[in-house]
């Protein structure tokens, strides 16, 4: 969390309400031609004219010149040490497709692969099969049976899937199968720590047998396992600020990962349209509402700058209807920058603006990249965003005497 | 180091080159009837057109208010804590004349000083006597034969010297025999705990034989030593960042710096022009150069303002050369500021900017004080330019799932 031990002392509940909008991928960078932006090419007015009257930055996500994957942005977002706080990889791909976890549970991410007639791996990813190929392999995997826990396997996409294993006494302190290149034989499980000991175990056996059922299969007849983790306990968003937190995001993963910090989960459709009707309906139940935005990080991630400006624009006339509402405080974030010229996420910082009737309204131009720096807030660490929303909404008292 | 355990994991090699020039003392602060700093004074037309196309910000070198030496503020501009990874006084000034030290060895910075009939100190710069007039005395200094102790005496400049043991279990846990004032009698040295023991006792035979080698001479009659140091375990850049690192340097202290920091040090001449040239000659050999300019800080601590703006006009001639190298990423930082209207280094945070192709380019006017601090990088930790030098050169993936 942030490192801030008074933040209990000083915590008040208020009926006030928080709306967090986090446009996944946000911040861009130039286009070769035009030197703009994605957001300095989109036509956003309404968000336009409220950076002119909000309080304005740009965020860090993690530190300055690191990349944040998912899991890290957003803790961040809602006051979590990304650095201190890890979302493995196992867990977050299980969140990612909706698998419950429970405490004690171990997730891993799986692939299929290829090996010739001597154990090597020549293809790590199967000739990339398609879901259609892995899924039938996904529902024998499913079926082996090891000792003492319950291993299940769930098709992710293509030749991705997830390995969960319950039972008791399991632990993420093992080593990874996948040796990360070809050439080389998948490797056995290996405990880091002593108490990985029965979990290595678990797995050596769940490879063998998947080994033996595979074998004959002509596209992928091997698999890898890496990322082993467990839910990492994350202290309560509802004890941290004495909240009564929502979640509102139609992609499976970021559902997951808001349960994990204490919030409720509220069941919606998968258009932006229908996250805001399902906040709607909600506003009387809650008084933090995150709501995600995933559109302009796909665009981005698949390298069309325009696409983006799209979403961008999309975005933008949604923004009335959360004002609408009248939140107390309204903020738009994003987790991570995501530039259509990089197609993937990036470590610039990342344009933020918070609204309330306590912010001065620094008459920025614009809601940009190049703009919203020179606003109150400049660049600060995305840590620090629940600070902000909690104060301009009234929930926190003075600290010191 | 940076406080990013998770560095090891995201860091990659790659083909792509970085340059990071260094102008000592790079910031300064307003000439009293301009009301322009020396770099607002300067014509600097390739600096100014190149701020305008890259991300800029002003660094801070150790805690804003905290003016650094230039070990600390080299330190920082290599991703080194430098509150932590502290180079001592006598290390430094060794480095500074180009002694070459071993690990075990350990360095002293000594003063000439004249002390009365009593052993009081009536000047404890001997009336800063010239080198002419030291060099004498260091080479008799440098004759005298310390039992199991090698003892070697370097001139510095006027008053000042090196003194250098080598040996088996020295070590730099003694005290000092400077007093720090006129009126008092140099001190013996202590050890601060049992490992000085014998380190003491050589210093303590090499500070009484001295006394009577000096006894009769009319200008100098007496020495005092500080800042025992050895040198310290500095992390190497090569393993940290996977580069391999050069740095150009005409000045023999930043050159031993750099090759603390497992930097290979590359001859070159004593001008700018001869330190490009031979980041020309060698611009295969390695994909991380640090090329340091050093006349802007030597005319800021003569107080020279009017000197000080032609340093950074001939700093500015020379980018053009610097950029025909195509490097993936160039950096402009400085170590700190030293503002010629106080003839020091300063607390004050310094210029900077980076340029590579993901780079938006904020089209800050100049490259000034004021200018760069509305970019998009605002004010941050020295510390964490390697990092975004890392990352805008591909060389860091992305940090999490």
């Amino acid at each position: 969390m942030i490192d801030f031990p008074a933040l209990g002392d000083i915590v008040t509940k208020t009926p006030s309400k928080i709306v967090m909008l986090v446009a996944d991928g946000l911040g861009g960078l130039a286009h070769p031609d035009t030197r703009k932006s994605e957001l300095e090419t989109a036509n956003i007015p309404n968000l336009d004219k409220l950076a002119g009257m909000s309080a304005t930055g740009l965020t860090i996500p993690v530190l300055p010149g690191i990349a944040p994957g998912s899991g890290p942005g957003h803790l961040g977002l809602f006051g979590y040490d990304p650095v201190k706080y890890l979302i493995g990889r196992g867990v977050l791909e299980a969140l990612g497709i909706g698998v419950g976890l429970e405490a004690g549970d171990v997730a891993a991410r799986g692939n299929f692969c290829t090996v010739d007639g001597s154990g090597i791996i020549t293809d790590r990813r199967a000739g990339r099969i398609s879901t259609e190929e892995s899924d039938p392999l996904v529902e024998m995997l499913d079926k082996i049976d090891v000792p003492g826990v319950k291993a299940s396997v769930y098709p992710v996409k293509d030749y991705r899937f997830v390995l969960k294993l319950s039972g008791t006494g399991l632990s993420d302190q093992i080593t990874e199968t996948d040796p990360q290149r070809v050439g080389e034989a998948p490797l056995k499980v290996r405990p880091i720590s002593s108490e990985g000991a029965a979990t290595a175990e678990a797995v050596n056996a769940f490879v063998a047998e998947a080994q033996q059922i595979l074998a004959e299969q002509p596209r992928a007849n091997m698999l890898t396992l890496r990322g082993f983790s467990i839910l990492p306990h994350l202290p309560s968003m509802v004890d941290r600020y004495l909240l009564s937190p929502a979640a509102i995001a139609a992609y499976p993963m970021y559902r997951g990962l808001a349960s994990l910090l204490g919030m409720k989960v509220i069941p919606t459709g998968s258009t932006f349209e229908e996250e805001i009707e399902t906040l709607r309906e909600h506003w009387d139940e809650h008084d933090f509402f995150y709501i995600h935005y995933k559109p302009a990080d796909a665009a981005g991630e698949d390298g069309d700058f325009d696409a983006k400006v799209r979403t961008l624009e999309e975005l933008d006339r949604h923004v009335p209807a959360l004002l609408d509402m009248k939140p107390d405080v309204f903020m738009v974030a994003g987790d991570h920058a995501t530039p259509a010229i990089m197609a993937s996420h990036s470590w610039h910082p990342v344009p933020f603006l918070l609204h309330s009737k306590l912010t001065l309204g620094e008459g920025v131009e614009c809601f940009s990249e190049r703009a919203l720096g020179s606003g109150s807030l400049g660049r600060f660490q995305a840590e620090h965003i629940m600070l902000q929303a909690m104060s301009h909404a009234d929930k926190l008292t003075k600290f010191g005497p």
